[in-house]
């Protein structure tokens, strides 16, 4: 539990470095010398504030630090412990140093990481080429050189125009261009429409197991939420209607109804159905985010919940092109109906004013001229193929250890293990050997029983890269 | 007041056109047929509804589309009205639209408008080709081929790392890189200052005339905020005390000490030595805005106040690229002590997760290689010659009407009118003439007694279009 941890360091801040700094670089030196392994507990901030004879305060801060940079990782009520997924060095290089530029770098690892991530997509794929043109394009554009002043907080028209027809050709979806909101990325869009529908202490009804992040932009908005199970065909609606019936501050329920997140499976179509009549009869709204709608690979993609519903009930549906192109390209939005998108945009307003001129032109470009369109039929053909292999080679490997439903969509398989199996003793010895996998547990609202699993992103590897994965993963199988 | 006003017009819906965009279409012909004028009042939406015999929720979303577009603009408790500086028609050519192509484009006016904004930078002198090759570096990059998951919600590490030494050369402000947090835009990070420092229902101090968009921010976060006057030596920071000593809900103060905005006056050496005892005195936070520090005329830039105080005292300082580089640039950070920076970096995180990694790595690359602050020093020779050349005009030709103090530095002059004038009148009148300007009641957290002045931005316009704006601006002075 971490309480009786103890960590034998002597923290000796370098010129001008401040303390906690100082404190952050020494435990990552234990951790890069290996003294401190993926998964040891840390000491409590209170012992290790006493032992070192630091403020409490600064030990927080330096364990903070370190959660950022991603090198430990905080449960709730159990305590700290080194990340099993330790950041990959080379994308920091000098992970902890005060400011300034005469001061030593910390020495890095040498160890190279490999990621199943949670479902990120491949950057390498990305049409990088074209996409710098369009930024040139947008810089020189009078859109921008006549930008004098500020610009619409739901995002550039030209963008809304393109994401208009875009969402009509690829999804069924018809939306004016009005009706649009451009956000940073859908995490923005989920707090914007939590804070819409949401008033402080109401209750936002979510999947699970579910998405994690989604929990904390509701939580952020002031609304609570509540877990509503997940089976092989969505979200369990009986569940569901028996939580509206007996619960006043019920408003909104946020499902992933394409591909589940984690579990990856699709809401037959009679659930939808019942769904949109549970939200009809007890006045929810609902909040459909359709993550990765572009890469299906069996059959055809299903029309969002949004395209099907009737139009007087509220749905707030979100996309994302972070998920298409690259987590670090940050574009999301929502498609709302009026009376709700109002309310969203001028919390956006409040909050973020407006999105990046040129970076919204040049996607708006991207989409317009069919480059989005093009990327994703290309990605969608590479991930069809490597989640064919990976499937394979669980099959091959770990068929007696652990099951899984192919998914019809979707960037992740979700591996569901047998019986004596910890998934998260699993994750720890895995990262051991260098393989960051992401157990159940990360997926949950009540860490008590979680499902003994694991979300296994193959997009983001190639061929060579999963089955030096896999391979790891099936040598790191702890016993039973 | 809007409230007797009539308005005859008839609504007719295209094809497929929801019939609040055919209303918020019909309204903006009436105003490019000139039916209705810039300054007029709108009826209410109540009375709308019931002569167009439409649902009211539908008159209040055209209206709304409206004034997010810039057509119109609402008062509080006085009603709707044509905007005085109606959109420029090139920035939007087919203002309002149903989706899809079919449809015929709305046809747009011909007038050109002249705008003196509140301050903004002129965006023609951005160095973009640089940018743009920046950016096609960045995409090329490492940390963004490599970068298969999500990043640190604080900002990219390595821009993180050039602000740092940026403020520290700059600005003599000493912050390690952790201890920065990249947000959007300063928008972003007004409201994420106000959400680490005031718990729902406490009060944050702000400056009176002041910055209406940092109270947006302050109250979606859930604060409270109260007007402290500002005299010609910035804040009166007796009156701040007053408060301070008898409200106890009382919890930060909000002041843009080097550029008051708008007043453009600076906060001198022993008003800002009052106002750190006084903050400390009564364990208040300061947020200090430094939107413009790169525009000083005469003299030296004034040491921030955060890099004047003690360390013990919680200053959260906020800076931005947007009034550096053009408001469609959407770059500001934070700098605060680790405890208000974590709080602030996990709200951040719950709401936007992280920043645009392409982006933040080529703005990184543009503090790195001195681009910016080439580009600063060209810009605040550009902007020096044109405050000279408003300040002159304005000295010529209405030197009987109004008066001001010569900024040191920033890119407004704040035109205080003689008795008898009134600055809405005039800008009404101004903008009938096709120019734009921003009376004081748009700078009053009270509408009742406005400053009769205005804030005339004088760095967007080169110096043939300051001469234009400055002949329309005298010619559409109203009578006595």
């Amino acid at each position: 539990m971490g309480k009786g941890t103890t960590l034998a360091i002597e923290v000796r801040p370098e010129a001008r470095e401040p303390v906690f700094l100082a404190l952050a670089r020494t435990i990552v030196q234990e951790i890069e010398r290996g003294r401190l392994k993926p998964g040891d507990p840390l000491p409590g901030t209170r012992a290790l504030s006493r032992t070192l004879k630091l403020n409490r305060n600064t030990v927080d801060a330096a364990y903070h630090e370190l959660a950022m940079q991603g090198w430990l990782v905080t449960e709730p009520s159990r305590g700290t412990f080194v990340a099993t997924d330790l950041p990959d060095m080379a994308m920091h290089p000098q992970p902890v140093r005060p400011a300034g530029k005469q001061t030593t770098p910390v020495r890095t690892a040498e160890r190279v990481l490999l990621r199943l991530s949670d479902g990120s997509p491949d950057v390498r794929l990305v049409p990088t080429t074209a996409f710098a043109q369009a930024f040139r394009r947008a810089l020189a554009s009078a859109a921008f050189t006549s930008a004098g002043t500020y610009g619409d907080p739901r995002g550039n028209s030209k963008l809304r125009d393109a994401l208009s027809s875009y969402l009509r050709d690829e999804r069924g979806l018809t939306a004016a261009a009005s009706e649009i909101l451009v956000t940073r990325g859908s995490q923005m869009a989920l707090f914007l429409a939590a804070s819409a529908v949401a008033d402080p202490g109401s209750l936002i009804a979510v999947e699970r197991p579910g998405y994690p992040l989604a929990w904390s932009a509701f939580r952020a908005a002031g609304a609570d939420v509540l877990g509503v199970p997940v089976d092989a065909g969505g979200i369990n609606v009986d569940a569901l209607e028996k939580i509206a019936r007996t619960n006043g501050r019920l408003r909104a329920i946020y499902v992933t109804p394409h591909h589940q997140y984690p579990t990856t499976v699709t809401m037959g179509v009679a659930r939808r159905l019942r769904l949109l009549d549970v939200a009809r009869r007890f006045g929810l709204v609902i909040i459909e985010d359709d993550y990765d709608n572009e890469y299906r690979f069996d059959g055809r993609p299903i029309l969002p919940l949004a395209a099907r519903a009737e139009s007087d009930l509220p749905i707030i549906y979100l996309g994302s092109l972070s998920k298409l192109l690259a987590p670090g390209i940050r574009l999301g939005y929502a498609v709302a109906p009026p009376q709700i998108l109002i309310q969203m945009a001028d919390r956006r307003e409040a909050l973020d004013r407006q999105g990046d001129l040129p970076l919204e032109h040049a996607l708006a470009d991207l989409v317009e001229d069919g480059t989005i369109k093009r990327h994703a039929r290309k990605a969608r053909r590479v991930y069809h193929a490597r989640r064919d292999l990976m499937a394979r080679l669980l099959r091959e490997r770990l068929s007696e250890d652990a099951q899984f439903a192919l998914p019809a969509g979707g960037l992740a398989i979700w591996l569901r293990l047998n019986d004596g199996l910890s998934a998260e003793t699993w994750a720890a010895s895995a990262a051991k050997l260098g393989l960051s996998v992401m157990p159940g547990i990360h997926f949950d609202l009540e860490t008590v029983k979680p499902a003994e699993a694991f979300r296994l992103g193959f997009a983001g590897l190639d061929e060579h890269e999963l089955t030096r994965a896999i391979d790891i993963f099936e040598r790191s199988k702890p016993s039973r």
